[in-house]
């Protein structure tokens, strides 16, 4: 790799070569049979060259040394054309590295085999479970990834990663009650994926989910479960933690630095060193040192994160969240592993406490949030209706705020928490929160 | 391949092997530079073999002869744990082939620099024709593929293909008026592009875009761009052609043969050989030969489109509409090349004599269009408005309707036709409606 690096400061004042090599197998269900059993491999290397803070970017899917000099070459030709970005600072510099976690080496090698047993497990327990569900649709996947960051100002770091999943959509058909699709999975570095846990808790839905309730237009307590929490704060909160929007002004959370801006029993940091984590990187996607950044403590709004970039444009320095596009080649600020922490109190006890409420599973339409302000409208489905402390049935409706009013409204989070493999991980309880505002919904 | 088949044969009552070859390369545009350049291969191999009406698939991504042998041990296994399909008949024969058309040797190589130029004198020319204009994004690529299908019942048969694409979106801002991305592209099966009619259809959109107008609820004569009509057929109508739909019983045409059920300015068919087509092939996704499929003739409704498997549950032939699904493996209807009949006006004539109405360039929401009646309710945007034969603004508004009494309401086809290339190929004239409700939209 030397070489190459040294083979492009011919053409570019500073260069970066980006290796991954990935090895995905997979199984997919559907209507309760496995649909197909694929193995894939890929292979991809990205060269980003700065030439008189001109920028040139090329992508090929092979490491062959001869490909990559042609690779390094067009990138060459592209910078040159383009106009320059003076703002351009450097490519980061080595820093110190925490020590690699032992990746699970089973992961390396999964046979479809193996995966295939998962699924019919699954689709076994469901049945035994309950006769009226199917399975009608889900995967089990391993994959394991091997990336290698080099650059000019002498980074050199590679790290291998292993993780596994099993997800299922169960669809329950009942006395002329037709559930919606009802999801559930597990995530792990390993392969001691707990089937039995997921096809139990998806079973427990489907079954509330036969029962259906109409919501109306009220204030409640809702439980936000992990699917539904991670896929509002995607589009509504973190975005806001990125120091890029703080340099362009389109962060609400400019000027919050040491200011309340969630209830006391919000603690949230990113950390890929988590025991829930699936990817413990020790760099991000630059080469830079990852660490534990504190997002939120007790409430308080702690700090920005940052990658090379626009850390060096504002004068600060990376805290290891350069996110790697691999489409496109480029850098941009994102987190890595986000966890909420979790509290003392069990699902169960919390839902025991609430007389009349809604445990909401997931949401639909957070896509459409503002991340500038913190405004959303989502619906909440699958939703179920808790009446003095048990789960009755379930509902649809909708729910139009603002995540930093809701967050103030934060009064418990569970002593259960779930990793989901999204975007990035995020790990997370279960959150109540009280007086929310819900439009019941046909 | 013989070799492997019969290999197969030992596992299996009949089977089928795909193979895929391809190389693409693309450069892509961000805010007036270039930001990448890409160059990648690929290579898929599908096995679906079937013993005792059990199916089993495996996806790999080699051709590697022993590679192919351990994926078909691995789908004989899957085969074995699934359910039997006792509606499964046998996979396809051989069929007559028309003869394959040239392919543009060109695309089999083209370099990133190529590409590299197409969009360098894109941005320059937007440039030229208003300095207010951002090529905000966009791409250029030019992609070659070579598919083999071969199965135990005597199908071999190969195809290459390649095709070229360029696509900008363009932003403009002008005395405080920043318009909405703005879309145009062109696609052919070589590389012939017309970057400068595309670069001044886009211009010509964003200066419409400049003013603003609101609508308001009334009903209008509307003429729907090639965008538009593709997206809104996508969802609402082309469903309805399927065999599988009407076994099923989901289609509003199951008994409408031989009726009207559109305007008689409209006829439409499916036909790969068209000269705008940008896949020209002889054979669909299980080596079915294609053909000249007429849908609608002058309003009325000629038939439906079918692959192997559901022709043969139903007692009829496959017409050649098997698409493969190259992540999952199976096969299932899908269109090729819908082509809906051209006529003798200019669009530009057909604007000038409307006295008040809307041009709609592309349609938002489409997707959750309901294709079993054909009900649909989308965000026309961006739409044009026209006073008096001439376009003077721009606007926002929805229009919920019946796609049925849509094409009822269809009285004009223009003589240009675009070609779109999306899921399939929509070949498409502009198309002029009368009396559209629509509804204002903040």
């Amino acid at each position: 790799m030397e070489e190459l690096i040294k083979y492009g400061e011919k053409f570019f004042d500073e260069l970066e070569i980006v290796v991954q090599r990935g090895r995905d197998v997979s199984v997919d269900v559907e209507l309760n049979e496995i649909s197909m059993a694929s193995t894939r491999t890929n292979v991809v290397t990205i060269i980003r060259g700065i030439k008189d803070k001109r920028i040139g970017i090329a992508i090929i899917d092979t490491a062959d040394k001869e490909e990559v000099k042609k690779a390094i070459e067009s990138a060459a030709k592209m910078a040159k054309l383009n106009n320059p970005d003076e703002k351009w600072h450097s490519l980061p510099s080595p820093g110190k590295y925490r020590e690699k976690p032992k990746v699970n080496e089973e992961l390396k090698e999964v046979s479809p085999d193996k995966l295939v047993n998962f699924v019919l497990e699954g689709i076994k327990l469901a049945k035994e479970k309950d006769e009226h569900i199917t399975v009608a649709g889900g995967s089990a996947g391993a994959s394991w990834v091997e990336v290698g960051i080099y650059n000019s100002q002498g980074i050199s770091v590679t790290q291998e990663f292993g993780h596994s999943h099993i997800f299922f959509e169960f669809v329950g058909k009942k006395e002329g009650v037709v559930t919606p699709g009802i999801f559930e999975f597990d995530a792990k570095d390993n392969l001691n994926l707990d089937v039995e846990g997921v096809v139990e808790k998806g079973v427990q839905k489907v079954q509330w989910a036969y029962k259906v309730k109409e919501a109306k237009n009220e204030e409640v307590p809702i439980i936000f479960g992990p699917w539904a929490t991670s896929g509002l704060l995607f589009y509504t909160l973190f975005p806001a933690f990125s120091g890029e929007r703080l340099v362009k002004k389109t962060t609400p959370l400019a000027d919050k630095i040491g200011e309340s801006i969630a209830s006391e029993v919000i603690t949230m940091y990113d950390d890929t060193f988590h025991e829930l984590s699936i990817a413990k990187a020790v760099f991000d996607g630059e080469g830079v040192p990852t660490r534990k950044t504190m997002l939120i403590e007790k409430g308080v709004f702690k700090g920005f994160v940052w990658d090379n970039y626009w850390a060096k444009v504002y004068g600060t320095e990376s805290t290891g969240h350069g996110q790697r596009d691999w489409r496109g080649g480029g850098v941009s600020i994102g987190l890595n592993t986000v966890v909420i922490e979790e509290g003392k109190k069990s699902l169960e006890d919390i839902i025991g406490e609430i007389k009349h409420g809604y445990f909401v599973d997931g949401v639909q339409g957070a896509h459409s949030s503002n991340p500038d302000n913190g405004n959303f409208a989502v619906t909440a489905n699958p939703a179920y209706l808790i009446e003095d402390g048990e789960i009755v049935g379930s509902s649809v409706f909708l729910i139009a705020g603002n995540i930093y009013e809701l967050l103030k409204q934060a009064t418990e989070v569970s002593k259960e928490q779930r990793a989901l493999p999204a975007m990035y991980t995020v790990i997370t309880p279960y959150i109540k929160f009280e007086n929310v505002k819900i439009a019941g919904k046909k």
